[in-house]
């Protein structure tokens, strides 16, 4: 396989927007083409993630729609639905595309615009990734993280105020990220004392409802100085299932298709969990922050709250985790999360992370779809 | 990049079923499992072509179902969303993975499951893939592809008898074929007979509405012989687009992205046009046969329905196109025609065809999205 690398990133402002999903789309894109000096570029392949531009908006084919608004034809395109998962399948996607000789210059973009219908009709566009036989009995996916959280913090004797924590850390490098959605800071009692959703969670747990998109663009890394001073480079990528069905799960404490993902990963990367400098998780819910920081191997398992409650997290911590917000505080939108997690830690590499920078040579990123059920880990490096 | 292999190969009976998408994507990847002598294996990759099971069925996320249905997890999982164009898309997703060394063992399955809603809620679904710029006045797909009839007939001094003459001699392979959805033969006159559905085209120059799926198992062409006796290479695959906006293309009767993708999947094969022995193209109007049959390089510009007039693209011709019967009669479940094409010319490269088989070493695919702006051209030939 030939050796890929990231050598430009484009994000729009997440929340609310009134715009479709290629338009936001096209905006990421562009800062991307601007980024990595390819405005001019002659692209073979652009990949988009998104889970629901049909149920949103009407629209499909929407990679084909992205290519003619950014006039990169011939380029081939392709849209990858893995319903919250679908950024890093992009991503992965991506890679493969180069990796493979398919293509050099390629666009990596993935978005959602959610906005455009009502908070109930998000909720059953979303409902639709749950499996049948478990959403009949009224077990959504809000469900399942109450349900989780209640088993871990019996199971790991963890205080109920250290997911609070994560709440609370993630608002506030949020307020450090000028494209976050929210950009208030919050405290623990703030998040004891908001609105329960599946108790023990509350509101204040749940990552929010978010139009935006972000894009990257990927060479192979031998030409990556031609386009860009600081490329990074993908040094492992690997995708990883668990069953749909949650009740078939020994342990609902462990997700393993994040396990599975990042062992391909770092065998790939020829990198261990110890070497990672800064990480950006699914923090769907406050409590599978902590859960994927132990199965990508940060921490042992049922210690992973400890690591939050200690400060290792926090943006001056060891190993500070989501240092954008998070889906938690940066926002959530569903097939743009993926690709929004490697901008991040592309540009901690790099360096342009201004207020919320950390000192990082090597990041990962970790990209759930469904509940834990398809998962998608990136190792990124800078490059010498 | 490392060579690909086919090694099997599935497809459900194309028409009306009364079971979801999953199932009929389980069963497709079921028989191709048993094909291949998978049914142990270790699978890394499971790709799903399919366009709208959001719509059509309120499923998301459906690449982790069939992974959960089969049994297959950890292998990693994605559906590839490219409209009519998402099975090649899958295909070629599923290439990426092996060339890449991404995995090893892979399964690529597409399917559509369109008869859950009305005629009419299928119109309006399909439409979603034109340009809202473009559909907003009226134009649907079928409205483009009469336009398009219309201007080639005269500017080629083209009859209209040779554009029925494509439905006639795809339904009698049909005939020939087991899993087609028609199963009787027609003649011009039952063409020339049938309802206006846009002038000059009518209700037999089109394909219908189908539910079904196909599936294949790829893996490294070096350890192809390890599950099969007669494994099929894909020797040369390349995807395109072309403007999403119809009108902005300054001839209608060339298809850009074919040509595109033709071109890319030749020059990775090391192949000319003249050296194919049969091809599946997208024959979602009669029309659309003829054109790419001219843009993948098989027949002079505005010469390719002559083809069709003196039988060389007939069964018994020296071209056989569509030997499957087409779009038009094997029917085109939207997201499983591209595998389904490939199924079809692995089969003919393998012998496999029964009353339909011809003599061919080396076949070709064409799957299109929208209406004619992302394409995938696959070539495959006998592995010696």
């Amino acid at each position: 396989m030939r050796p890929v690398a990231v050598i430009g990133c484009g994000v729009t402002k997440f929340g609310k927007h009134d715009r479709s999903v290629v338009d936001l789309l096209a905006e990421a894109s562009l800062k991307a083409l601007e980024d990595s000096n390819t405005l001019e570029g002659d692209f073979d392949a652009v990949y988009v993630g998104n889970m629901a531009s049909g149920e949103f908006e009407g629209r499909s084919g929407i990679a084909n729609a992205l290519v003619s608004e950014l006039g990169l034809e011939p380029a081939f395109a392709s849209k990858i639905e893995n319903t919250s998962g679908s950024g890093g399948a992009a991503v992965l996607a991506g890679w493969m595309s180069v990796a493979s000789g398919q293509s050099d210059l390629t666009l990596v973009a993935g978005g959602e615009k959610m906005t455009s219908v009502s908070t109930e009709e998000v909720t059953d566009i979303i409902a639709t990734l749950t499996h049948p036989d478990e959403y009949k009995h009224g077990v959504t996916l809000l469900a399942f993280a109450g349900l989780q959280a209640r088993y871990y913090l019996e199971k790991y004797k963890a205080p109920r105020e250290s997911l609070a924590k994560v709440a609370v850390k993630n608002h506030h490098n949020a307020t450090l990220n000028p494209t976050a959605q929210f950009q208030k800071t919050i405290t623990v009692q703030d998040v004891l004392d908001s609105p329960v959703v599946a108790d023990p969670l509350r509101l204040y747990d749940f990552c929010p409802i978010t139009d935006g998109a972000a894009a990257i663009v990927l060479c192979p890394a031998e030409r990556a100085r031609k386009h860009a001073e600081d490329p990074v480079a993908i040094s492992g990528i690997g995708g990883a299932t668990d069953t749909h069905v949650v009740h078939e799960r020994a342990d609902p404490t462990v997700l393993k298709s994040v396990k599975r993902a990042a062992e391909k990963a770092y065998r790939m990367a020829g990198r261990d969990p110890r070497q990672v400098d800064v990480a950006e998780l699914h923090d769907m819910s406050t409590l599978l922050e902590i859960i994927q920081s132990e199965d990508v191997g940060f921490f042992p398992k049922g210690t992973g709250w400890k690591a939050v409650e200690d400060g290792t997290t926090s943006l001056k911590g060891e190993l500070p985790i989501n240092t954008s917000g998070g889906l938690k505080a940066k926002g959530h939108p569903i097939g743009g999360t993926g690709v929004a997690q490697v901008v991040e830690v592309t540009n901690q590499l790099r360096g342009k992370c201004d207020k919320r920078q950390v000192e990082a040579e090597v990041g990962l990123t970790c990209n759930v779809a469904g509940f834990g059920n398809n998962t998608v880990v990136t190792i990124l490096e800078r490059m010498r």
